[in-house]
């Protein structure tokens, strides 16, 4: 099926930050592709990347970076789709480092930050959805039956010292 | 024309800042309605704004708010169409406290969080015009046509020394 | 009993935070009931009971939250009880995230935020018991009585090097 | 009338922050007293203060001060009602070093911390009339009265555009 | 022996950085005692302690403390002896918080600060035996042997590569 | 004269804080050149220039951003020359967020990071001229002379009295 | 008079600050010199200064330096006399890199750190005064009355109303 | 081999961070000499270092520390080549206070910071070859064979889902 959401990082050690993105992509029925990429190791790669996403019909880049985290920032300045930025913890500044290089972006190229980390991940995942959703129904269903989902286990789950 | 985007802050000071949001959807086209909605002071306006936003035909909600800023978080917890937050420089730390308390958002309920202050509010605007350009060829057009310009300007003023 | 103190937290993992406020209560001898309540994934069960609180009997408030912490400011924002907000320790800001997005609300309503984590929770719940003993001197007795405890136990363990 | 609220402040240079404090409380009707009380400069008129306050009627304590922001955590550690904080902006580091030093208190002694500067010496006033308005509902009823007002008043100016 | 330099700390936890201090004091021979006094729990304790200090024969106090770390400060504002206080590394915030409530004191009252954790008690100690040095040449000869030999175990340690 | 060191900068505004690395180039005789290069709004251009520095006879590039800044990073992507990254204060951050975003680098793709603001680009210009006197005497002498009359200069004005 | 106290700075523009730990000094009767002595600038003869200090009568050296600010623990690695750091204010970072570059010393090379800025530059000099006083008793006479002259003039000033 | 590096660190524990340094210089082909160098412990040994480096050979100094990291500033003081500055995590800021004590520098004496930690080591390594490569086309044709390896490996494994 054609992916919709491209799932780039600057390393495969980010792998376990960014695969909660593609669980919720995959439990929401929204195709993607996942990949390699690294702004600073492969920037011809990236630019390839970022230049060719919406006409291969990728309708949203979701790109997770730790430390001084370029990749979601410079995917933004080659493409007009809209572009998630993970921010992923980094080792010694624990993602604050990897915040800051994605959130802080000058006026004109847009990157939407999510949070420190796997929760980061999982929402650019689930964000990337109510995107879509927007055009498409059935995703857009898929989001509101998790998000229900979601609801009912913390209501049915009240008591903290039920384990 | 029926608004297409909500931009919704907590307080009439946040304004300066939000009015660049509005500024960018008047430049590409983009239908908007403004709002002043305070997660604190006025809650269950919020609520209801966030909960019929869908119906009444809003594809994205841009909210800017400062210090315990909880307007884009709460208003993400009551729709499933994107929130995109953005963090007003607050008057004693800077807008860290705003970047933070906007950002942070727990897995399950994203904001897509921009720069803090104008350049954040410009690009909260800019990305709302990708998202609706992925189905609306003439709001893409638009898009590409003001990065284009962009560019352009950069490019023929290389000079840092001629004002 | 009717409880006085109503002890929420957004989720379940903050139960090991939160315990030690229940702790402190149980101690004193100060009726509370315990729920969690997600700002983000259960917005309307937050607001119907922030909105009921007053008229059941509690109060005070006592929330505790981590990252994104909204939900010891959304509860002030529906009651005129006060309301206590501990930051829970996040994983990656270690509550400093916690912490801001608690503390810094804006003027008009207020939330008393304790420390980072279990001080703080222990904290909330003598807090509570203060509160409430301006007007049940037995509460304030058994504050007192702790507080004295408290100041023998360091006294009679003056030698740090003794175990 | 019987001062119920004690505000003291570590120098006279923070009564512009803690006047914000008496405002609110002149507008609640609430009776206050106002002393400078330097935790390093008079350190024994601060235990003075803190250990006759419950004895002179005093029912909650509003401490102020900046930088390393003893005032608030030495008052408590003297006294069983409750000690609220306002971190005073600090010239240097904005308050971030105020706000935690009077937030960051170890287990057993609580005070409750507001925002930093102006907004927290509000805060700091009106949960104290939420306090006293548990027993008094004539304070109550101006908190409730306080807060429908500041509602109404969002409300009636939704639209940011006009001044 | 008399005891010149007395080390306090806020909570017995504390005894593993503030060994430290003794050790140094130990190895350079100056004379000491110990004890635990918190500011918080004991408040009137630290008082009788730092009052009749300089009465007692004591002429340097070490206070370590973590978190709102008042004990160093409020030491400092009951004695005209010179007061060293160590930051103790706290759980959630490293040891930043305990810092900032050392060293930014307002003039008038100073503590000088060291580093957190145990390089920071070592310093104390030695630094406490420097201006002990000042008028006995004995503790002034312990001082520059002690440092000789640290620079001798340097200079004889010079390849990293070798255990 | 062929221009050995590039200064690039990712907006006109850089210019103020940019322009002290130019002047002690002029200093110091080495022949430069000054471009506005934007990382996010001319990508391609920023590749081409980089690419091409080696070849065109560049042997430095010094690059100056702020926020999300993503130039010194780029270039040295696209690049066997050393990169000297200049961090430019920041409106709301004061250039923490340009130093993260510089200094933190993968292993693989060095960029050296000075100081923020004018220092930083003094002192990029300095090292710059640095690295070419290692192969240049007459740079390297210059740089002496410049340190030896900088040394001079605080030598003959010793007393902070007299202006 | 032969001065006892060495106060360097590591630039003119420090004097602003550091003239406050002069006027204490004044103030209290203690003689001291200042001097100008650069780190970076002038190693050699801060290296000259600090070994030189104790054969010429100097008892403690106060040094002010901001941003990396070695001068301090520079001044301490060539003395055995207690150094007190001043953290002067930086224009970027508002002295806590100043604070952070002082304060963190490894353990073996003692530096008592005084808050940023003026408070910092007054509390050094009042602690070199209490240094000085173990063993001057007009000294710490003087430091007794100029504390309890502060006291004082808190405590006649008690209405932070009156102006 | 005539050393063209000088890696000094400040201490032997150091040295599992700069190690790396020494590795890519090893792989890289670049001749280098390794020392432990204190600033604070033997700073006569620092001078004597970094005053000699030039006449000896060596062409760049590669310098490791943490805390209040003193050592590359206090080499670049004493010499006119080019001087890395690796901040090495300290245990409790996280080597924050080691970034900034190395990278904020005055005009007039640069220092270029690499990364915090081991990444910042093996950039200090990699820039010092890129220096040494504007002279030296063997080693520079090492840098870009090593550019080139680390590309394609990060090109040949593209998928993360892989190990």
């Amino acid at each position: 099926m054609q992916p919709l959401v491209g799932i780039i990082m600057g390393s495969k050690s980010d792998w376990p930050t960014m695969e909660h993105a593609a669980e919720i992509l995959d439990k929401l029925g929204v195709p993607y592709e996942v990949q390699v990429v690294s702004a600073h190791r492969t920037p011809d790669l990236l630019f390839d990347y970022a230049k060719s996403a919406e006409g291969r019909g990728i309708k949203i880049i979701i790109a997770g970076a730790g430390g001084a985290a370029h990749l979601p920032g410079m995917a933004a300045s080659q493409t007009p789709i809209p572009v998630l930025g993970v921010p992923v913890q980094s080792k010694t500044l624990n993602g604050l480092d990897s915040l800051l290089s994605i959130v802080q972006m000058p006026g004109g190229v847009p990157v939407g930050a999510l949070a420190i980390g796997k929760a980061g991940a999982t929402n650019a995942g689930l964000m990337a959805a109510q995107i879509l959703g927007l055009q498409d129904s059935k995703i857009m269903d898929a989001v509101k039956a998790f998000r229900k989902q979601q609801t009912d286990t913390v209501l049915s789950n009240a008591d903290p010292r039920q384990s």
